[in-house]
């Protein structure tokens, strides 16, 4: 299995730019571009194609747990973002501010939200009365817009598509339930089995809490180049919002109390996600789930009297795949060579080509070949629908198997400062480091300061007992991920 | 069938105010409500689910006729809009303005997008080089922004939901195909037979073109005060927005042409029309095939003992429904009577209730009662799944048939300008009039400006022949619908 493990990062280590490669992919695979808004991309036909599978699973265990979807405004009036201290402060330097409408200059500027908590809180306050009304259970799908110095493709785009779920409860337990049940049954579920990419749950750390949050929940992945992506949150927001806008509720008791929310989101960064975590030197590795095609077929022929039995058999081929559940596409262009189509799919990260040719034909069979290990095997045709759905499903299982091993490979311990830092300057070898850390925030602040590298999560998952802090040498007792990220 | 036939104008008839019933439905159904932003709604669950389900059949339709997804920016630079003359008159009044990101004010301001021809049409330049590149067939599902100075749920809100559609050919007749295979194949189809309503197909005047089209298509719905919703668009746009932005073309001859565009939008203004089609004085009717709850299932006991008998058949029977693909849901309430449930469910539209009491459990059966005919059967437990979908089917067909007749009945054809005055100054009986128009804006003006009703479109379906116009007398040759219009 060794050609299975070699990665992309080590195979571009020659070009020693993964960000210019990713860019690169994004470009020829067309998955988005450019737009003349600054910090706005264009989402192309491939790329979106990509998020629309992501979204109907995502949306599917969104519903499968009970939530409901609704829609509120673009628009949040400035009074509303300055009602919660810590949230307008977190968010007011990345707002677009809207100030005229049609021919009138508008008495109060409108936010284009940035996040809504603060426009649904505000509904919220009324549509809770009684304990009977919650939990209260929503999600919605928007767009939202971040006012972005720097920003790249998917990872930070000035607009940018998301879906953020917000609910109310009755207990901070239920609440605290809630946010973990999204974070792991949801969001874990999701990104690991469908993007096959592996992640590390945890709590997030006071200095990266979303602004008015309690508690904020993050999936963190490792991405080709040994960097971090936040690839999901979910905030449990305590009693702060709740407050801010009168979410209160008569209890069982007969005493009006205030109520506890939660909100998640995860956005089109997980497209990038996909991209850092399966690309190689040859483009992009679709995950066969949400792969917007899983299969090309290319046919092959020379002369006239062969192409008509190879379109024949094309045909035939494609309905029986398509018949059978399997997202299939003809490569029919007449003006391109089949070795460049070969390589225009593999760049664009198809999981299976199915090559027929005038031979295969006679022989009343296809030629597959996987993306992942280019692996080829000839097929009957009465089989192909049986084999393409299993090794689809084999090609979903090693790509979560290599980007697990790598990840494996790339988390190392630390025992000392030095040794984080060493391991923060070695490009090459970029990766977690894993080590104590005593929960002070200057600790966290000078370890970023000196390596670049942040707290990524406390992982939900702790060794148990105790240490010393890899910065200040103190008694620690939080096992913590560092890295540099996204 | 004469009940059936009781339409909700009649039965609203006392009340004579359709206006106030629609906001009540709406406020009662909790389908949307007011938010803190002028103009813009929110859109609750119930009526977002409603809201999914036409999107996805929508979307199904678009595909299949080979169109694919995509996503453009929600700003449009100024100079954008400003490069299309027809086009910026027309949205102008209606823009809102970013002008400040961040903490910097912007040098050119940004404009939500009304609709995205223009940036579009910027990245469809690039994109097209060769007749080999053509056709381009996209859509994208956005959120649009209009600054409306008088809003209405659905009808008219500052924001709204929608897909809009954008397409390049190489020919002027390819377009011309293009903007009426939208408009009957993809609209029509969907918004008779999954939304049953039926609709009028035909062309828009030049007073009612888009801004920028060469041609606009509409299909027009009679609700139920028998006023006119113009439901869906398709615009030929000709070679107006490919001039302006450098849509060109290599020919297979060698050389140089401009291209030929379409766009076609439709939105969350069909929700406003499924309401005012088939609303009746009891509340909604939804129908079936887009309804977010198809079966409402009501259990009722009085003493514990039957509690327990109750509960395990009405789990299986859901169990059994929705195994058979029926969305359908249980209304557990405790603390209301089963009578408030059936008032609630009526309200919002259920197509079908079922209700579950002792006797039934004795009896192995439950009684299903129709929301549109009130009709009550009893059904034997195994045979339910298969007479909900036979039953679902009926009402479709029974609500389109209803509102086809209602329709018929209030089309009436004027020989007059005195007929045609009469028939919109007659607030009860409401309607379409059909008459021969010479093509003359100013007679199509004065008209409106005497009756208040605009020519909603010349119907693809012409009777041929000629006529005298309704107004000047001369000779006409175009036979056109009449109507006041939301």
């Amino acid at each position: 299995m060794a050609t299975e493990e070699t990665r992309y990062v080590e195979e571009l280590a020659d070009k020693d730019d993964f960000s210019e490669w990713y860019l690169d992919v994004i470009h020829k695979a067309e998955m988005a571009e450019e737009s003349p808004v600054r910090g706005c991309m264009i989402i192309r036909p491939y790329g979106f194609a990509l998020w629309e599978h992501m979204q109907r699973r995502l949306d599917d265990r969104i519903k499968a747990t009970g939530h409901e979807n609704f829609y509120f405004p673009l628009f949040i009036p400035e009074s509303f973002l300055r009602r919660e201290a810590e949230h307008i402060e977190g968010f007011a330097p990345e707002v677009a501010w809207v100030t005229r409408g049609g021919n009138e200059e508008l008495t109060e500027p409108l936010a284009i939200r940035p996040t809504s908590e603060t426009i649904i809180g505000y509904a919220y306050a009324r549509w809770v009365q009684s304990y009977r009304d919650l939990p209260l259970l929503y999600n919605q799908w928007a767009n939202v817009v971040r006012w972005e110095k720097r920003t790249r493709p998917f990872l930070r785009t000035s607009e940018f598509l998301w879906q953020e779920g917000h609910t109310v409860h009755r207990t901070e337990d239920e609440a605290e339930r809630e946010t973990l049940l999204i974070l792991r049954e949801v969001y874990q579920d999701f990104i690991e089995r469908d993007l096959a990419i592996p992640v590390i749950p945890g709590l997030k750390t006071e200095a990266e809490r979303f602004a008015g949050a309690l508690r904020t929940y993050s999936l963190e992945a490792m991405m080709g180049d040994g960097k971090a992506l936040q690839i999901a949150t979910s905030h449990n927001l305590g009693q702060g919002f709740a407050k801010s806008f009168g979410i209160q509720f008569q209890d069982a008791d007969g005493e009006r109390k205030y109520a506890w929310t939660t909100s998640w989101g995860a956005s089109t960064r997980m497209i990038g996600g996909v991209i850092m975590t399966h690309g190689d030197a040859s483009g992009l590795r679709m995950p066969p789930r949400v792969a917007p095609i899983q299969v090309i077929i290319v046919p092959i022929w020379r002369k006239a009297p062969e192409r008509d039995a190879v379109t024949t058999m094309v045909t035939e081929v494609e309905q029986s795949l398509r018949s059978a559940g399997i997202r299939v596409r003809v490569d029919w262009r007449e003006e391109v060579t089949p070795g460049y189509k070969y390589n225009d799919w593999e760049l664009r990260g198809v999981p299976l080509r199915l090559e027929i040719g005038p031979r295969d034909v006679q022989a009343g069979q296809g030629v597959l070949v996987r993306r992942d290990t280019r692996a080829r095997e000839s097929v009957p045709v009465a089989t192909l629908p049986a084999r393409v759905t299993i090794l689809l499903e084999e090609i979903q299982q090693s790509l979560y198997k290599q980007a697990w091993e790598f990840r494996q490979r790339r988390t190392y311990r630390a025992q000392s400062f030095t040794e984080l830092s060493e391991r923060m300057a070695d490009r090459r070898n970029l990766g977690f480091v894993e080590a104590w850390w005593c929960g002070d925030a200057t600790c966290e602040a000078e370890i970023k300061t000196r390596t670049q590298a942040t707290i990524r999560n406390i992982p939900l998952n702790q060794p148990g007992g105790s240490g010393r802090c890899i910065f200040c040498g103190r008694t620690a007792n939080k096992w913590v991920i560092f890295a540099k990220a996204y």
